[in-house]
């Protein structure tokens, strides 16, 4: 449990689908703290880099100047230090590996899976194009008829995966899928979230938001440090 | 805490550095377990096609017909479930924190920049060679003056790391690397493992062994799949 006056500062980036993943963490928690924008296409802050020397990426939180960063692993700090609420992992540890499983599958397949629908041609985009499509129905049939993927309670996968949700218009277009039919759970799931869930809803930006940044920023930006 | 009468099957393939993370750790904890080898090079079993569907790939733990995935994953649930003996995790958020931080650089970076040695020529060779050595500085660095990466005992980090030991005659040959007058502190460390700690004494193959396989085998097998 955190003791009072925490000095929390989160080094982010808006349409980050790792950063977001801190946010929805530190609401679902309601822990206040204080948002620092980097410019990650312009040049990032010396704080950034002395912060995180290793990878030189956001998110980082910097708690009482200490720096935590990867997303998985300061998410899981959070419901470590502030653990007196929404806890964000079951208690059985078989329910917490299969969490674990599914969060890292986001980071392995999802992610890269997903770049290569606005990054490759032809028949790499083809293939990408299955591919992103077979990881949403696996963590379609993980979600089953759960409300969440947490089962009753919104957890440490539903927070993994969300921020996703936020990139599903670019997705869709550089996809050309239809989420909506071809993926009536998922869907279903990430819209119950946004209305259950006021971490989701004040946190989570416009998906034609994303879409236009894509569109605008991403020649000239390098996707890597997302 | 784990019940008795456990039934507890390792799919594992000898050479792998994250396979060996897991029987390190089984061993740390004195847990039996049935090993079950794996022909990677010439053919899955059915069971581990069957156990991890998504990657198709060593290790897995099955633990009471449920299925866990991916290293770092089973050596967490090995620890939550038998935390009784042994402990791999310090009780610190911050400094569990770390330990996973430095783990998933191992995976991220360490791992990859190894296979380059002995999968690249010319520029992208010594690129590797140079970004290979700055790994294990850091780590160093992690390091420090104590005796373990866990402190004063044998912990998570530790666990993750010292199976790439086992490949340290390879990389040394590929890269052309003199690793005791290079990184004298992580030599120490590994051989202070290996001296202290029976799971790794009795665990880890032989160098040289390690060594004739990546010269032998390597043509015929897709790295991809250790």
């Amino acid at each position: 449990m955190a003791t009072e006056h925490e000095e929390l500062i989160l080094l982010d980036f808006w349409p980050s689908m790792y950063g977001l993943r801190v946010r929805i963490a530190l609401a679902e928690k309601g822990i206040p703290y204080e948002y620092r924008e980097e410019d990650l296409i312009r040049g990032k802050s010396q704080l950034l880099l002395d912060m995180n020397p290793t990878h030189k990426k956001t998110p980082v939180l910097i708690h009482n100047g200490r720096p935590i960063c990867e997303s998985g692993i300061i998410v899981e700090y959070i419901d470590n230090v502030w653990n007196d609420k929404a806890p964000l992992f079951p208690y059985d540890s078989y329910a917490k590996a299969r969490a674990k499983f599914w969060a890292d599958f986001i980071d392995k397949k999802l992610y890269q899976t997903g770049r290569k629908l606005y990054t490759t041609k032809g028949e790499e985009h083809e293939a990408s194009r299955n591919e992103f499509m077979q990881c949403l129905k696996l963590l379609e049939e993980e979600l089953g008829d759960k409300p969440y993927f947490g089962g009753e309670s919104f957890g440490y996968l539903d927070v993994s995966l969300i921020p996703f949700y936020s990139w599903f218009q670019a997705y869709e277009t550089y996809g050309n899928f239809n989420f909506e039919h071809e993926c009536t759970k998922l869907i279903a799931w990430a819209k119950r979230c946004i209305h259950n869930k006021e971490s989701v809803s004040n946190t989570i930006p416009d998906l034609s938001k994303v879409f236009a940044f894509v569109q605008k920023e991403f020649a000239l930006f390098d996707i890597k440090n997302t």
